[in-house]
């Protein structure tokens, strides 16, 4: 007996096919279902809670009737569409980049600031997938201590980059188990003007480069995370830097994430430890003796962020050390997009028609 | 025309036959070559210059009539023969942990700190391989601007581990990509309690663990690094603090490194970028415009540090990062290794029998 009328708008990529199983996971009460992609993709036969459902074309009157957007279809085709869906009275909830620094869009992570939902307009975006398991993570220990700045590392999943870019890493191995040369015509950027090997290899470049020497997705992990962790306004600033590398892995992001408390008499390794066991989506793998630490094969398919390594810069009191890592087409993606779903059902900020 | 009897322990592995080749392309003239190992390699037929070598058993009557030992065959191996070698009128540069935090052996990256290769009792160490190339891209930075502060996180390849654990990787890797379940017998550690896979996957693990929940890995690049780097004594101390992360990479480690210079009035992104450019030994890889950054696959088989991504944490002036790529078999051992021993015989420090 489900109440919402629900569109997930790019229904057939690495991300579309999770938000699927993630929603018939869900706690949403779905009335009906629309799978929603380009022209390409429309005729496919998908299913939904094993009904065959088949994928229609993505255009403005096929929001009419619908109160839920899911959308993981690229910034261009969310700047395009969701204002189409929410002038037909819809709620979207975007896991593009396309409105997440807009002042006016809430930028959720549960978890986190899930009160920012009160103030949607319409739209709400989904973050970055290597913000969302660090600020997860980051959130219990600034609640404990403050925070007063985040110096990430992060070794990146190619699936961040699609289900094509996954592909080719996978072939790029087998070509190079084989002894062969292998061939690079995504990575690091698609569409980019230069293309390497991810296989075997690091790549110390996502997204493109800003004139600062930075990359568009280090900058989006400092905006995002400020824009998440301090959207309570009187949050005394963060400092956050970051570096981003893709790594030769499927599936599971991880980050060694440095930070520094604001109460260092506080806080100690043992306290943030504790404080980690018992947060909200947090799952605390961290024991040394029994080689327990988080691992991408074991985050894989799980909706919880995974926290270990944690110990204290010995030179620096108050700085600690701490490894993080979840699935990154999960919680970093689809889980977290169906997640803000369930709580705007919870708090009744969904019209249904 | 050579001069020095030269042996090499430990000459069968993967830096050992690393160490045959750097040694082959040396400026130390070598009179006469033995290539020790354990009793089951003995027999083993290799050659130097062209002209076979049989692998004799290492005993400590092996080393008579030998001036120079070059050896990475173990901690115990180097601990048991290299003061019998050292008695019998050899120098030994040993590539193992053995001596690296004895007083009395200077622990050497030629770049940085040749001079105290003139302190020497007979063993000089060479340090681990993840120390080995950030010092090497520290020092040009710590003579211009001074350095207060070090956050290292690495990216370090299978080969590290050894020529077993880098074949267990493929291995693994052949075995994902054929979706079968992978088998681990050494990742982490070898002999550990514990085997994970490392295809397609990240270990934050390498060597043992400390009490403190750091790493062995982690410590030595602690110590290391201020070993060799505050050498001369009069230098002001460097906090340095790291995490050490394993990397589904055949060769070539990668380092983010995160520095506060001791000088910020001085420094600028372009300023670091000069002294890195002119520094012995490092390539400077650092144009975003042309896609130009460090990357493991270009490296491999290079004797030099190669650096890029250098740019100032916006936050705090005088904080900076960059990203640091070496053949972690080569500059990271092999190469260092004969490097130092160029050194004793261009300094003299080798008595010839």
């Amino acid at each position: 007996m489900g109440e919402y009328n629900v569109a997930i708008l790019g229904a057939t990529g690495a991300v579309g096919t999770r938000l699927i199983q993630q929603l018939e996971q869900s706690t949403i009460p779905v009335k009906s279902i629309k799978f929603l992609a380009s022209a390409r993709s429309a005729g496919k036969q998908l299913k939904f809670r094993d009904a065959p459902v088949v994928v229609e074309e993505a255009k403005p009157e096929s929001f009419e009737g619908v109160d839920l957007v899911l959308a993981s279809a690229g910034g261009d085709v969310s700047k395009r569409l969701l204002p189409e869906a929410v002038k037909r009275g819809a709620v979207c909830v975007d896991n593009t980049s396309a409105f997440r620094m807009d002042p006016a869009v809430p930028l959720v992570v549960p978890e986190v600031n899930a009160e920012a939902l009160n103030r949607h307009h319409g739209i709400i975006a989904n973050p970055n997938c290597s913000t969302i398991q660090m600020v997860v993570a980051l959130e219990p220990i600034r609640k404990a201590f403050g925070l007063k700045q985040v110096i990430v590392s992060t070794y990146q999943a190619a699936s961040g980059a699609g289900q094509q870019a996954w592909n080719e890493m996978n072939t790029q191995a087998q070509e190079h188990l084989d002894g062969k040369e292998m061939q690079s015509t995504i990575f690091p950027v698609k569409g980019g003007a230069k293309h390497y090997p991810l296989a075997f290899n690091l790549l110390p470049q996502i997204d493109v480069f800003e004139d600062d020497g930075y990359t568009h997705e280090e900058w989006k992990m400092i905006h995002e995370t400020k824009k998440i962790m301090l959207d309570d306004m009187d949050a005394p600033d963060i400092k956050v830097t970051a570096t981003c590398v893709r790594v030769p892995v499927g599936i599971g992001h991880g980050e060694t994430v440095y930070f520094e408390v604001a109460d260092p008499k506080q806080a100690s390794r043992e306290k943030i430890q504790e404080a980690l066991a018992k947060a909200p989506g947090v799952v605390l793998q961290d024991d040394p003796d029994q080689q327990l630490y988080p691992q991408p094969i074991n985050a894989e398919g799980k909706r919880e962020t995974f926290v270990g390594r944690v110990r204290g810069d010995q030179e620096n009191p108050g700085s600690y050390h701490m490894w993080v890592v979840s699935d990154n087409l999960l919680k970093g993606a689809a889980w977290n997009t169906v997640q803000i779903a369930e709580k705007l059902v919870e708090k009744k900020l969904v019209r249904i028609k």
